[in-house]
């Protein structure tokens, strides 16, 4: 056998890596969904041991020598083994920037407030959860300050890098600005355009009737079981690795309608996941393009198709059936009603497509104060319901209902959310490109045929890992750079046409 | 602050070891009990790098050198710390003696072998686990012969000693010959000293109702289920970490006591688990006494404890309340006759104490005909139902009731039954200190009082950890080195008495 090149070597060390990665990720699912009460600070020993561990191979002089050598022969690779180099070296150029202890830290001390925020949440008692986010914060701003003197970006763009490479504050605002000069009347028009109040037909939907039904449209939509589980927990998210995809959803028993589209959004994630190149498994390259491309994959799940006509004329029979219900409340178009419906609400998580923009608009101004210390983690509940009172002219009624329904502070996820914003952007850019290659999408959906549908995002989105940049992505996929305007085409025909 | 010693560094070292090994016991557990069908390479991955880096540390040429330094210094340290030494010495010096890669293969090979197992044991079909046992078999093979030689052990002491540090073989087979002697009249005297054939209640008895009632007894007992769990599995065990013990178990819904007994077996495990020093903990010294200790507390449990007139006394009502059943079946009298019923059955964990014993002997001769090579894979099946012959005159119906019924082979724990055999003795041991040190030990039975019975075994082994070697904690514990006179006066009394 000849010697392995220095590139090949550094696959290894990245498979390595990528092996040590997944496991943290098994053991965060575990946490969120079944470790129990008091393991936390177990936990947070083994996820800050495996993070070193990962940290310690990134910034090895080993790593460094090999990617130099690699750099300096990258003639000889295929295209997708240069790109593979250039995420392992922008994965390596983080790391170098932040020093281990301080990400042990921030994984012990964000794996105590997560166990916190459950308890927070479940308690409606902030005070729970205040002083575990305070030592989350200091760890963030800590971190993002040098990363960002490190790689030349302001402290909170180093963050949204991490999330979603490649995306800048300076590109988002602008989008930014101009949606939150057009949704205050969009939002307003669309209240009034709709019928009046359609008629929530009350009752009790079992739980483990919801669980099978979920089930039953991922089996549909081509979510492999055998690769992957479906289980119940506090907050919805995917987790996992890729081969073992792990989706988690939360079911309300007066509500059948809230936990299935949380099901799909996730679904969207998840076939994202299972759907990433198997040949480049373990490799940076293999990896999803960040979170605006995930987030463009849930919300093209969740709202653009699963809030449609023809998905919802599928869906109505099967939510008959499942709960063997009858009567026009559940027929499909009462049902699109429903899920199409605008109100100025609280939680993010149930909003429509339109307030969810100012929900996250509203995190993302809220945490650029947060990370800046211009707002204080014992100030934050008054200036969260301050900030939804003033874009929304509602105030939460408890911090349940306000600062406390998101997980994503508490773990230490910030420049999450203007990522949120554009993966809501992209799914409407992505269904104009969808139905331009599909004609017959329409009728699909309306059989639930989903095959054209995922295999459409598997050539375009799902096969290409993080070969491409998120903006090259974008324009393959749709013909052209990421704008607001199919998203402002799409609310426009759907809730004003 | 004062620069560590070497000692202290040996510490910090070990620590991040646990929180590694820690990480990977999850996951083994997550592999048994919640894992889809397909994703076992990808697990296997994660296993093996973790196994790599587990195994890195402890050849490393910093722990080694620590080591003699601490060595060096050991005046210095307290008894705990001494003992710690020796235990850290004791695995660096077993990891040295394996290569790292043959680790990774044996782990990445069982992960494979397990989940085939499951499927063969459900299929009945020997074929679908032949190939991998085939694979394990012979890293096992390669495992103990370089172990034995690092150590000057023979290759199957290699795989006992490290199951309980410090067992030989030529200490265990004269006890098993004597009692070999023994067994096959005993059996026969006791089948005749019972009474006719007690019936069995038919009927179906709801698995969540078994679940919630094995839950009510681990709180009895004081499992704290605030550090742990309690899961269904195809094959019952204990797993997790310290501070998050996971107990697993199979129920079957035409038999209320099967699984209930399984439960109070990892029960024994598990309180041991907990009951590890917290001031130890990820220390080599606060690790359980190994396999044999183990073993003696889940015998003590299931069977002497579980198995006793006044234990059943208080577990009667319990069952006669939890499945709302009725008459002479459901009295305590009747139930102890059917749980103390000796039986030439097939199945070693549905066993009798005294056919239990037939059953583990029979797999430690199979096992080291297997490692040396003198017996196949292939013929396995074969051999087994002719030793089960042989000893218990009966012959399994198929392959599910014979060599595939226990896991162990498949994952390579080699050298666990000898270790399980010793438990057993040890367990009626610890019963005469107990009701020594407890003379009402009978009345807090009855009345499901179990405060002193684990408060002693507490003291008086829990909190021990892995500070004395196995023969002076049995010394501490009961007075005496450990012998099979004490299981024999317990088996005379309660089988023939």
């Amino acid at each position: 056998m000849p010697p392995l090149t220095p590139y090949q070597q550094l696959e290894q060390e990245f498979r390595r890596f990528a092996a040590l990665r997944g496991a943290a990720n098994m053991l965060r699912w575990d946490a969120a969904v079944m470790m129990p009460r008091d393991a936390a600070d177990v936990r947070g020993d083994q996820l800050a041991a495996l993070e070193t561990e990962c940290h310690g191979i990134l910034v090895s002089p080993r790593v460094a020598r090999l990617i130099e050598r690699a750099d300096a022969n990258a003639q000889g690779l295929e295209d997708w083994q240069r790109a593979n180099l250039r995420e392992m070296r922008r994965e390596r150029d983080r790391a170098i920037a932040t020093p281990a202890v301080l990400i042990a830290r921030l994984a012990r001390a964000s794996a105590r407030a997560e166990a916190r925020w459950v308890e927070a949440r479940s308690a409606n008692d902030y005070a729970i959860l205040a002083p575990h986010l305070e030592e989350v914060m200091t760890l963030v701003r800590d971190r993002s300050g040098l990363v960002g003197a490190a790689l030349g970006l302001e402290p909170y763009d180093a963050l949204v890098d991490e999330c979603s490479p490649g995306l800048r504050t300076t590109e988002i605002e602008p989008l930014f600005r101009s949606l939150a000069r057009r949704l205050p009347a969009l939002i307003q028009r669309a209240i009034h355009a709709q019928p009046a109040v359609p008629l929530v037909p009350a009752g009790r939907f079992s739980v483990s009737r919801q669980r099978q039904l979920a089930i039953e449209i991922l089996r549909s939509l081509g979510f492999a079981l055998e690769h992957g589980r479906f289980d119940a927990s506090e907050r919805p998210f995917t987790g996992g690795v890729r081969g073992d995809v792990r989706i988690t959803a939360r079911f309300d028993a007066t509500d059948p309608l809230c936990g299935l589209f949380a099901v799909l959004h996730e679904a969207g994630h998840a076939l994202y996941d299972q759907g990433l190149p198997v040949a480049w498994r373990g490799q940076p390259v293999g990896r999803d393009r960040g979170v605006a491309m995930q987030e463009g994959q849930s919300s093209l799940l969740e709202r653009v198709i699963g809030r449609s006509a023809p998905f919802v004329a599928w869906l109505a029979p099967l939510l008959r059936r499942g709960y063997n219900v009858s009567g026009e409340h559940w027929e499909s178009a009462a049902l699109l009603q429903r899920l199409t419906r605008v109100h100025r609400g609280l939680i993010r998580v149930d909003a429509d497509e339109l307030t969810y923009l100012v929900h996250v608009m509203l995190r993302c101004a809220l945490e650029r104060r947060l990370l800046a210390g211009e707002l204080r983690v014992a100030d934050l509940p008054e200036a969260w319901n301050a900030e939804v009172e003033a874009r929304l002219a509602i105030r939460p009624r408890d911090d349940r209902a306000g600062v406390l329904q998101d997980v994503h502070w508490a773990i230490g996820a910030f420049g999450y959310f203007p990522c949120s914003a554009l993966g809501a952007l992209l799914a409407a850019q992505l269904h104009e490109a969808l139905r331009r290659a599909l004609p017959t999408l329409d009728q699909d959906l309306e059989a639930g045929r989903f095959e054209d549908l995922v295999g459409w995002l598997r050539t375009e989105i799902y096969q290409h890992g993080a070969q491409l940049s998120f903006d090259e992505l974008v324009r393959s996929a749709t013909g052209r750079p990421l704008s607001a305007t199919p998203w402002l085409r799409y609310v426009d025909s759907k809730y004003l046409g």
